[in-house]
């Protein structure tokens, strides 16, 4: 018997059974105690692979709604038991409000709205943002003190990718002759500043192929393809650097909350930038919003005297597999009228890996990446009923899982906010391999070439360097 | 035996052997009155694949140079032979001239600098553009009237399309009852004011794939990498149309010449526009540059009283397939450093066509295009050596030099100088199907959603519009 990690008594009820929650299970099977009678799914479409229905889970085929969920979850949630939320279109607020009220923990790999919410052109760019589902989240958090644990956005990325960047800054702080541990919020912020870190992104490349090629009006995706749209037209969102010194002519402030980020008013799947990682070097991606640009600027900011003294410029630069890229490009191209069908890879994956990780910019010592490298043999050697980008994302999940069951009235709570040690304990059997490494990149390499470019030679971490112009 | 479609008694000499001259020599054999004896190529590869051999061609393995093309192909021209110049690298400038000493007839498919011609920052984007090398065969020209018949850019594209373009406007003429047939520059200008063509695109999407999947540090494409890659590293250029409001912020004029186009500080890799075929719908495509950009709207505007009073906008937009959109993708993310390897598949493509043609933008019965629609099927069934990309290049080559071999002593020529129809008529049994589409898209189509973009309501057809803003 594999070892259990938590001691936990509740039952668990699935929201959402896609490609992630269908890589959670056979981990919480395996290192939770919990059997599968004490394990129930509410999902909108049915199990075709029949998963839950192996493990001997009940499976319940619904679509939740607004007028719906509560008197379907509410029945199945009591006292300690989990509600794990791994669906796309159902609000994370509103069950995140239930399970406070059914004092039952609870865990989401994203906040999300109800369906249609992102690209409501009857709110405003600003309400239809991460910045705007976040400040919410977290506001419900401060009404009452205290209550079930509610981790939001644990995943990889959000989620482990706050454990990297502690990771990570530990590293190059040791590389710099620093040994302090900090242990606050406000440490961790002071050492990135101490380093020197301008900017942050969460650099990924995934890789992942298989000779089945997209098809035209085909969607193809190694995670939820609603999920990847869905974030994809919301306006592209950034920690907002207090370095920077050039607003972007597109660019929108909110005009409440942390005010740690920006939006541009564009969608982030039309947005490029310049990154890199180890193995694939300098790359275009995708700047996808996503919580953790908001929540990891907003938890490195320095205040002195009540003034904003550094805060690093935090965003995703997301290299999906090949043929999401043609997927996107297509979606593009028909002015981001959604492909009729869409195909999630798993078991048709050929090769390839997830390069997952943060890339710390501005150290003297050169750019520095930290996160997961793992392939697609690694993760099915690992784990059943996973590629190596959802088995990632499920590592995180059980961190999560864990760590909320380790710490059950701790109210709402970021990754930022959870030990990163333990969480990175957890989840480091399923990441393959964990590399830190520096490089000499910058944004400003081979640029000027065939053409002089805008560019501000004075910083090369500002990012209007980093952005993509066309 | 195959019909012979010329009467022609001189020897051919091949320069480049690469995928477009492959495709064409089969063609050559079986409709000119050609032996291979009379037939030599001079290239700067081995041929790999022993084609040359295989036909009993002789076949030398030289780079020529500006220091010794003169002396190596000297020899091999006398009066009434013909240079079929299929190659990278080489100036066709340098080449022209020397046919004309020699007599010899000349075709060409872009017009092309020496090496490194094209990013030679050295020199200014207006020098290294296409707009410049059209300048400077159409002076050579003109120095001399007459001379031997020498063929610039009488490929697919640039080439049928300027065939296409004329039966298309006929067309459109057509159905707006209008039945008069132009004969001169002047008439054909004319129609496409009256018919109210604003814009005009090479709209071209190629679907061929293979499951062999392009790898990392890979360029794969239907045609030449290198050509792609030079003429993608150029300006981005189009005939600029007398509707347009907008002037382009990284725009910039050519000092003398035609001054039918216009050129943008960036690589035309870099620019994405929105376009539109019968078969793929809404794209959108690389705004690439090429000859028939500046020849077609030089062609079709109309002056009166020696005022430009109307002029087409022009330009490619380019859908190459899958794996170049992929391989242009990474090589954007590396700064346009090339890729290690090159792969131009032909024989390992599995399925797939080259939708290409001209699409005529502005007439009430909406948009037109017209132009072939060939499959990888159709290609070799009719044709060895070739997939459906450089089997109608080399139908374009083969109705070039007939055309020639007809018409000895017409200088230096273009696609839009030669009778459309007879171009057509020998082009057309290697072309698949031949189609003429209405559609009803514009660039406004789903705009504004879900976000506000700065576009021309009151004109679908401004270039604004249509490019694709980051
Ligand atoms: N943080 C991370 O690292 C990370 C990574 C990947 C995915 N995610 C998030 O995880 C979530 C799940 O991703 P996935 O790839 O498993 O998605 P998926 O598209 O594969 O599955 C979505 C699931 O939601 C269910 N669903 C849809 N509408 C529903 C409704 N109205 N009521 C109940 N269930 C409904 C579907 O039936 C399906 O089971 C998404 O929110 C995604 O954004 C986070
Ligand atoms: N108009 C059109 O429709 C169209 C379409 C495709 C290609 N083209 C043009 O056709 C030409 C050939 O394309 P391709 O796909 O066959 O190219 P390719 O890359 O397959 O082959 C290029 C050939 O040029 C030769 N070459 C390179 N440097 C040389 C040198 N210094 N001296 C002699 N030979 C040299 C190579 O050995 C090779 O045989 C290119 O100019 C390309 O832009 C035009």
């Amino acid at each position: 018997m594999e070892k259990k990690l938590a001691n936990f008594t509740g039952n668990i009820v699935f929201v959402g059974f896609g490609s992630i929650a269908k890589g959670v299970l056979p981990l919480f099977l395996r290192h939770l105690p919990v059997t599968p009678d004490r394990i129930k799914v509410v999902a909108a479409d049915p199990d075709h692979e029949k998963i839950a229905e192996k493990y001997g889970i009940e499976y319940r085929e619904i679509r939740l709604t607004q007028e719906n969920y509560r008197s379907i979850l509410d029945p199945l949630l009591k006292r300690g038991d989990f509600l794990v939320n791994l669906s796309v279109f159902v609000s994370s607020l509103a069950l995140i409000g239930l399970c406070r009220e059914k004092e039952a923990l609870y865990i989401d790999t994203s906040i999300e709205p109800w369906e249609g919410g992102y690209t409501d052109t009857g709110s405003s760019a600003s309400e239809r943002s991460n910045y705007a589902l976040r400040e919410e989240a977290l506001a419900l958090g401060r009404s009452i003190k205290g209550g079930p644990t509610a981790i939001v956005c644990q995943g990889a990325n959000p989620g482990l990718v706050s454990g990297f960047l502690k990771q990570a800054l530990l590293d190059v702080a040791r590389d710099n002759g620093i040994t302090d541990r900090p242990t606050t919020k406000e440490e961790w912020a002071n050492l990135a500043r101490q380093l020197g870190i301008k900017t942050i992104h969460v650099a990924e490349r995934d890789t992942q192929n298989t000779s089945v090629r997209k098809k035209r009006n085909e969607f193809v995706n190694t995670w939820s393809i609603d999920g990847f749209i869905g974030e994809g037209l919301q306006p592209a969102e950034l920690g907002w650097g207090t370095h920077e010194k050039h607003w972007p002519s597109d660019a929108g402030e909110h005009e409440s909350g942390c005010k740690a980020a920006i939006y541009l008013n564009t969608p982030g799947a039309g947005v490029k930038v310049r990154s890199w990682t180890p193995l694939e070097g300098a790359y275009h991606g995708f700047l996808i919003t996503h919580s953790e640009s908001i929540s990891i600027a907003d938890y490195l900011t320095v205040r002195e005297n009540g003034k904003i003294v550094y805060r690093p410029t935090v965003h995703y630069a997301y290299h999906p597999c090949d043929d999401a890229v043609l997927s996107m490009h297509e979606l593009a191209g028909k002015n981001w009228q959604e492909q009729p069908v869409k195909r999630l890879m798993r078991d048709e994956i050929e090769e390839g890996h997830d390069e997952l990780g943060v890339l710390l910019m501005g150290n003297e010592k050169g750019v520095y990446w930290l996160g997961s490298h793992l392939t697609i043999d690694q993760a099915r050697e690992s784990t059943p009923h996973n590629n190596a980008t959802s088995l990632q994302v499920a590592a995180g999940v059980l961190a999560g899982v864990i760590w909320a069951i380790d710490n059950p009235d701790m109210g709402v709570i970021e990754p930022d906010d959870i030990d990163h040690e333990r969480m990175l304990e957890i989840a480091r059997p399923f990441l393959g391999e964990i590399v830190g490494s520096y490089g000499k990149w910058t944004p400003l390499e081979n640029r000027n070439w065939p053409f002089e470019e805008d560019i501000d030679k004075s910083d090369p971490w500002q990012f209007k360097n980093i952005r993509v112009a066309s």
